[in-house]
C-alpha cells in the first residue's frame, strides 16, 4: 500500500496509513485485499474518518450482498448506470469491473455507462435501469405507477425498495468520490475484460 | 405507535410492528421516542429493513452530532436547502423544524427551503449553502475554486468534507423518502415556529 | 407603517410613505391594513409605481376574488404551487398563509410548496397543479390534450383559462418579487397555522 | 372585424363581437384599430374576460408607453428577446412588427429573436437583454450584481425596474398566449421589413 | 463580392477572395451567385477550407436536392425547427427564407421557427418536425417507437433516415455557424415575404 | 463481412453487401479493413446512401486527418467527450479506442469519457475539451471570449476552427449513430488496453 512518489492522489484529503487505522476498520480492509489482490481506493480514502466508513460500507454490505430478487450483476448495472448520469470517475470505472466479472459480459459495463438504453439487456433489466435512472434524477417524480411497470417485469416490491436503495446509495457514493476527487485503482479498467483473467 | 385507521399511511412499504423490531432498532426507537416526544416516522419507515436502518442511523449520527466548525443548526440548513432542491417532503418538514429549535429562528426554514439566497444568513452561511447545492446538483464540476471559496469563509476542509457530506448523505435520504412516499410526522409542522412551544 | 431602523428592507427599491401616495392607492392600502391586521409588503413595494399597482390589483382581484368552479383555497394552492416552482419567497410565504387559512387545513401549504405530487390534495386538484406548473414552466407545449384532461376531473374550459390565467399572473408576480427583494411579512409565516389563532 | 369562415381562430376560447363588449373595452378596440388599421388579436382574445382585459392593458400601458431612459424600440426588444426564450407565437411575431418599426431596421427583429447575443446591438442593449432573460429564466437568481451590471452601462435603478418589469409582464402574457393558442395577425409579419411600407 | 468598409464582417474567420480559391469551390459559388443573385455568406465563410467546404456541400446536397417522401419545402422545415432549437442565426434567416419560397406560405418559417407546435402545418409534418427535435435535442432516446410514429403518418424508413439526417447535418451547420459567427445575407430576410417578389 | 446469423444488427436500416457497393465506396472499406483487421460498422452502416458515405469520410478525413497544433491523440480525445455527452454508443467505443492507440494511455479514454474534468489531462487540454463541450452543447452562447481562453493555452486560431468543426462533425455522428442504432464491432471494447497487443 506504499506509493511510489509519482502515484496521483487518490483523494483531496488525508489518506491515512493502514497502522494508524482502528482495529476494525484496519481488518476490514486487509480482507479485501487479500480476495482482490489490491486495495481499492474507496476504503483507504474513507478510512479518513472511521465512523463514517464503518456505516458506508455496513450500508453497501446491506444491499450489495443481500439475496433477493436481482442479481450480483444486476445490482452492479444500477450501480454503473446511474452513476454515469452523474459523471463518477471512480464509480464507474471500479463498479464497470464488476459488472464485467459477475456477467461475464466483457462489452457490457461500458455499453450500460455510455447509454444504458442501447445496452445488451433484456427487457426486465431495461425497467430495473429506467426506475433506477427515475430515483436518481427525478426522485420526486417517482410514484404507483412507477411500481406498477416493475412488476410487470416480474420485479417484486422488495425488489423495487432494491433498485431505489442502491440507486439512492450511490447517488451518495458519487457525491463524495465527486467532491473529494477520488480516483479509482488503474486495476479496475482492465478487470474482467480478457476472458482468462480473473 | 399504534394509528387510528385513517392516518394516512407513513410509507408504501409495510411498516413493522416495535414489538417485532429486533432489540437495538427498538431500543433505538424508543430512545428518540422519549426525547422527541413522538417517533419520527423515517425511523419506522427504515425499520423495514434492520440492517440499512442501522447503517443508515450510524451515518446520520456521524455526521449530524459530531463536534467541528459547523453548528448543529447549520448542519440542519444544509440539510433543508438541498431536500428542498430535490423536492423531498419527508425531509424539508423534518429538518425545517430542527432549523427552527436549533437556530431559535422560527422564520429562517422556510426561506432557506424556498430560496436560500434570499433568506436571513451570513456570508459565510451562504458560502457553505452554494457549496452544498453544487454537490447535491452537479457534484462533477466540483474542483479546487469551490474549496478555496469556502476557506475564504474560514471553513477549514474538514468543514468542507462535513458540507459534502451532509449534502450526498441527504441526497440519498431524499431519494429514499420520495421513492417510499414517506410522510413526515404532523408534529414537525408547528414545532420551533411558537415562542413559548418547544 | 413606520419601519424601526433594524427592520430588514422589504424591497430594494424605494418604499413610499402612506402619506405622499395617491389617495386610491391610500386608500386600498389602509383597507386591507383593516381587514388583515398589518398591510402585506407588496402593497408598500408596488406603491413606488401608483399605476403598476393599480394594474396589478385590479388583475389580481379579476382572478382571485371572482366567483367560479375553482374555489378560494384552491386558487391559492395554484399560486404556491408554481411560485415554488419558481423560488419566490414572498408568493410562497404570503399566499401559503391563505392556502391554510382558506382550506383550514395547517399542512397543506406547505406539502404544496415542497413537492405538490405528494401533497393531501384530491385527483382535481392534481390535475389542477399539473396544468397550472405545466403553464409555469414549459406553457409553450400546451395543448388540446391538457384542456381534455382537466375536463375529465371535471372542470369547466373556463376553469381552466383561471388556471391557465393565475398560473402566469404569478408567474409575473414571481418575477417581481425575486427582481426586486420583495420580503414576505413576518406576520404570514404562522398564520393559519395554530388552530384558534386567525 | 367578421371572419371569413376559412379563417384560423385567433384562440381557443370565444371571441366575442365588438358589439357585445362594455362601452370602455370597445372604445380601447376601436381606437387601436384606428391607429394600426387593423384589431390585434390579442384585443379581442382578451375582451373574453372585459376586467382582466382592462388589467392588462393598463399594465402594458404603464410598462411600454411611459417615459424614462429606455427607448420605445428597446422596450420591444425585451418583449422579443424573452417571448422567443418562451417560445411565443404571438409576442415575438406582434412585437417583432413594433422593433422594426420603432428602430427602423428591419433585420433586427428576427436577429433578437433567434439569438440577441448575435444581435446587431450596442453593448447597453445587450446587458439590457442580458438581465431581462435573466428575470424571465433564473429570476430566483437575480442579485445585486445584476443591477451592478446595469449601473455601468448608464442604466439608473428605475430602468432596471422598467427591465424587469417588462420582462415580467410578458412572461405573464407569453404563457396566457401559449396556453390560449393566441393567433397573431397576419399583417404583423411584414410589418417594418420594407422601406416604403408602414 | 467586394465589401463596403461598414459592411459587418461575415464569420470571425478570414473569408477567401474568390480568385484565390480553388476552381472547382470557385465554379460552386459562381453556380449559386448566378441562380441566387448574390452568394449566401455560408459558401465565402466555409472556403476558408476548401476539403471542408467541397464535404459539407456534397453531404447538404446529398440530403436537400434528392428526391423523396419529403418535399423540398418540409426538408427546410426540418431545417428551420432545428436551427430555431439551437439559436443559429444564420441557418433560421438562410432557409427560413428557403421554406417561405419552395411553401408559398409566407408565414410559415416565422412560425416554424418560435414554436412548431403552433404553425400551420399538418399532423404529418408535425410528427416529422417532433421527430427531427428529438434527434436534435436527444438522440440518446431514439428508439423504435419514434420510427412507429412516422409510419403511422405514411412516412417510409428512409424518410425516416432523412429526417434524422437533415437535423444532424444541420446540427453540425449550426455548431459551425454559431462558433464562427457566421452572419446571414440581409437578402435572406424578406424573400419569400411578399407576394410578387422572387 | 458475413454475419453469423446470431450476430445483433449493426444498424437498423438495411446493410449493403460489399459486392453491391459502388468501387469507390467498396475501395475505402476494403482499405480500411486491411489496415485495421476489420470494417468498422459505421462504414457498413453508411454505405446504405454511398452519397452520404463519401461526403462524411470526406469531412472526416479533413477534421482527423489534418496536420495542425492538434496531435491525434488529442482530437480523439474531443471525439471521445462530446460523443460521452451526447450518449453515443458507437462513438464513444470506437474512437476511445483511438484514444488508447495515439496516445498510448490505456486508463484515458475511460477517463475523458465519463467526466473529462477529473481525467489526466494537461491545462491546455482541459481547455480545448472545455471549448469542445461548449460547441456540442451551447454553441449560441460561443464568443470572443471562449477563443481568449484558447490563445493563453497557445492555441491557434485554426486550432479553435478544428477544436469547434470535430465537436460540431461528430454531434452529427452521435445523432446519426444513435437514430440509426449504429453498434460498435466488438473488437474496440479491448484496443489499446493491454500492452502488448496492437
Amino acid at each position: 500500500m506504499s506509493q511510489t512518489p509519482a502515484a496521483p492522489p487518490i483523494s483531496r484529503f488525508p489518506v491515512p496509513r493502514l497502522e494508524d487505522l482502528p482495529e476494525d476498520v484496519r481488518a476490514r480492509i486487509v480482507a479485501v485485499q487479500e480476495k482482490a489482490g489490491f486495495v481499492p481506493n474507496v476504503f483507504l480514502a474513507l478510512a479518513h474518518r472511521p465512523d463514517e466508513f464503518r456505516a458506508f460500507f455496513a450500508h453497501h454490505d446491506a444491499l450489495m450482498l443481500k439475496e433477493g430478487g436481482l442479481g450480483k450483476g444486476e445490482r452492479e448495472m444500477i450501480v454503473v448506470a446511474t452513476s454515469a448520469a452523474n459523471q463518477c470517475h471512480y464509480c464507474v470505472v471500479a463498479h464497470g469491473a464488476l459488472v464485467r466479472v459477475y456477467e461475464k459480459k466483457p462489452l457490457l459495463a461500458d455499453q450500460v455507462a455510455i447509454n444504458y438504453r442501447k445496452a445488451d439487456i433484456s427487457p426486465r433489466q431495461r425497467a430495473m435501469l429506467d426506475f433506477a435512472l427515475k430515483v436518481a434524477l427525478r426522485s420526486q417524480e417517482v410514484d404507483d405507477s412507477d411500481f406498477a411497470l416493475l412488476r410487470q417485469q416480474g420485479f417484486s416490491d422488495e425488489d423495487a425498495w432494491d433498485i431505489a436503495a442502491i440507486a439512492a446509495f450511490f447517488g451518495m457514493s458519487n457525491r463524495l468520490a465527486n467532491s473529494f476527487d477520488m480516483r479509482p485503482n488503474d486495476e479496475f479498467y482492465l478487470m474482467g475484460r480478457v476472458p482468462r483473467q480473473k
